[in-house]
């Protein structure tokens, strides 16, 4: 292993001591992904401080055939940020080049390395009375570059699109150390092939995304945040549409939830409540948004909206948050279904798409399948139906062993899952990414002229396979 | 040319007699690009009738090692869909795919073939109260197909992007025949690389367009058009952050004229007429739009927003359409900048960007630049101020001999451009795209990392340079 120690000593001489650890220690954390589900091995956890240190890094990975995993703040859903247990990679941890290069206020835009952290660039936003459009229950963790490189949702994709939509411009080192400069934001530029959106969502193997700018929007100045009941799913549909036509882009948020997330929330989170007195089977929560030019007219519109609703009969019981606490509450219903779902037992979790148009009909055709395929389980839907994107978990049988069951029938079940969707002309990775969790599935699934070009094309930036081998691109059968 | 004649035999075979045609006057009309700088020959002129007519076409290209050149409404600016002058090219025309597959008003999307003609796209929306957000001049020609090769931009850019943001689903034929089919749209999918987006904006060169989903939005209901007398270039751009500040998301339209450009239109224009009494050095017109639900508060919107205007002495004078007809008068004499200028003598035309908050600084900089530079020309800049993109025309001194001239200074007068818009981290073609008209100064001062991915790409997926040779992406010097 002379070459290895030859690497790493030239290694630690471009990043400094700061830069490069071999300490197994100071690794570990990062060698598992946080679901726990992958732990891999790393030659070495290289922290790069500048752009520059990243292309010297590249560099002597490419002159010594090293491969390189690139990781944020390893709080993917998809393992794309852990290596592979031969201990043949360095690790490329980002967090270290964590500047906030510029906020431009008229402009709108903010100019980030790719090691800051979700929360912290939405309080720079917020600073000049700005937002950033775009949140996720990781904000404390995930960082631009991951955001980036896994093209990320949210909660705020229906109006603003997911995080493809938020870059003006970026910066990337690729496989032989060059470095893509396009952090300039031009609104428009046809110079050719749109070289960075093909790096947005490539999961760091096409290039290693270091720095970017990103859009920014004019504060929140006042918001409505509704919780509606409902009989069946495909009311649902109804209801979008109805939503949709009169609150045009006032419409920030929709999301439903089926009675079974609710219950699991009420018993599982200390002071939750019902925001209805009834029973009901579906829910659905929408968020109304206005900056200050149209304030005075939201409450309004929400009254409105919900009134017309109802003499459409198209919801059973709806009520309008009071106050902001109450908003949040109705919030905390939705974004605790994981964690309640989770507390249930074990299940096989699904992040999962079709048009937009037809995700109503898919749970109301999915859930009884799945159902009666697999006698005991539970099939639960719930999310960003306006996204035409919900997480569609299936509870195991109770008492069922987790491992034994995920290895066994959950296996069944998510390959169940996958075809139904792809019958569906849906995605098997609506927000998730694939990472190593979901490349075979991929394989197996992907439209082979789409994934021939895939590997046309990671061949012909990649041509030695350093970038984040094993993850994203399925490999030839 | 026995293999020629195999060929042509074999497309016959494929395509019908409606399909191939060798005859010299059929072919004659479609080698020379619209604005008559660019004049090729050709092989046969294909024009299948579906994107399976397509694939056989491009199989037997690709078997016999025969170019080809994609062409829609043959109305682009940059002969992008000109073939070369060897004749070895077969020229592919999508004009008879011309069906609007269907119109989905309640998912506000329109699946098009490539050679649907814009002005019948925005006639198939409007029957269903929607409207398809994008326009320019040639609207009357330009194809689907050929605006999303060219990632089209036009007037209504500010608010809803070029042609790449209002696609949802493409479908192509690739360099061997296969048909890379992504038309189903999903708002949300993470299974690798955008290829979408590598296609959109390629001008052909890695693959054909033969149909699109496009998204569609809720009509217009209420409009206002402002013009706006100022004294310097500078104050635009304060103008325009008023003007966003004020009315976001109904902000449609910014667009400058200097009074050099009004005064050309004023008299080319049979019954044309200023909009205000006085001289000024600048103008900007601006319109501002509403929804049904917003209709209503417009007009005093438009009213606020002027009279904040004039207290905070951003503009000299100004006034707003009265009505209709004198909305579409303001319009006309923006739109008829070109011809008005085109009359007064030979011109270099440049269609060049800046970042948006720079462009005002860049036109007050270039314009005495060029003059001075170039003594007796004249700096003309007008256009999408708020997309940080003008058309900066340089005229020539009086009298000059149109064919000498433009090879001559105009030439240099051109570099010089070019060179200056680099400096300024702009791009040497903001919507008109590279064609061949472009593709020598793209790789003069292209980035070259930037070329090296794209000839990377475009090797990996079009091997044989079969694809638009010629056309967008620079040969290596």
């Amino acid at each position: 292993m002379a070459q290895t120690e030859e690497f790493l000593a030239a290694a630690r001489d471009a990043l400094g001591e700061r830069g490069l650890t071999t300490d197994p220690e100071l690794l570990q954390p990062w060698l598992t992904d946080w679901r726990g589900r992958f732990t891999g091995k790393a030659l070495a956890l290289a922290s790069p401080g500048s752009t520059e240190e990243v292309s010297q890094l590249m560099k002597l990975c490419t002159r010594f055939g090293i491969p390189i995993v690139p990781q944020g703040g390893n709080s993917g859903m998809s393992g794309g940020a852990t290596p592979d247990d031969t201990g043949h990679a360095v690790l490329l941890s980002l967090r270290r080049m964590n500047a906030i290069r510029r906020v431009d206020a008229d402009a709108k835009e903010a100019v980030c390395e790719a090691g800051v952290i979700l929360q912290t660039l939405h309080e720079a936003a917020d600073k000049e009375q700005l937002r950033f459009p775009l949140t996720l229950g990781g904000k404390g963790s995930a960082t631009v570059g991951g955001l980036i490189a896994t093209n990320a949702g949210g909660s705020q994709v229906l109006r603003h699109g997911s995080m493809r939509a938020q870059v003006l411009g970026i910066e990337a080192v690729l496989a032989d150390g060059s470095v893509f400069d396009a952090l300039v934001p031009l609104k428009k530029d046809n110079r050719g092939f749109d070289l960075k959106q093909m790096l947005i969502g490539s999961e760091g193997t096409l290039g290693i995304v270091t720095a970017a700018t990103l859009r920014l929007l004019p504060a929140v100045a006042e918001r409505s945040v509704l919780w509606i009941g409902l009989g069946d799913v495909r009311d649902t549909r109804k209801l979008f549409l109805h939503a949709d036509r009169m609150a045009g882009d006032a419409l920030e948020a929709f999301e439903i939830l089926p009675r079974h997330s609710l219950e699991a929330v009420l018993k599982h989170t200390p002071d939750a409540r019902s925001p209805l007195q009834g029973d009901h089977e579906w829910h659905v929560l929408i968020e109304l948004i206005a900056d200050a030019a149209g304030a005075d007219a939201l409450p309004d519109l929400a009254q409105n909206l919900l009134e017309s609703a109802f003499e459409a009969g198209l919801v059973e019981d709806a009520t309008i948050a009071a106050n902001e606490t109450q908003a949040e509450q109705f919030w905390t219903l939705r974004d605790e279904i994981s964690p309640a779902e989770r507390a249930l037992g074990p299940a096989m979790q699904h992040d999962i798409s079709v048009p937009v148009a037809r995700m109503a009909d898919f749970v109301a055709e999915a859930v009884p399948l799945v159902e009666q395929k697999f006698p005991g389980c539970t099939g639960i839907a719930f999310g960003h139906l306006g996204d035409g994107n919900v997480h569609f978990h299936v509870l195991s049988p109770p008492g069922s062993e987790r491992g034994t069951w995920e290895a066994g029938e959950g296996k069944k079940i998510s390959a169940f899952v996958h075809d139904l969707v792809t019958r569906w002309d849906g995605s098997i990775s609506a927000e998730h990414g694939i990472g190593q969790l979901k490349v075979d599935e991929l394989g197996r699934l992907g439209d082979p002229v789409h994934l021939h070009m895939m590997r046309a094309v990671k061949q012909a930036l990649d041509p030695n396979g350093l970038l984040n081998p094993g993850k994203l691109v399925p490999p030839c059968a």
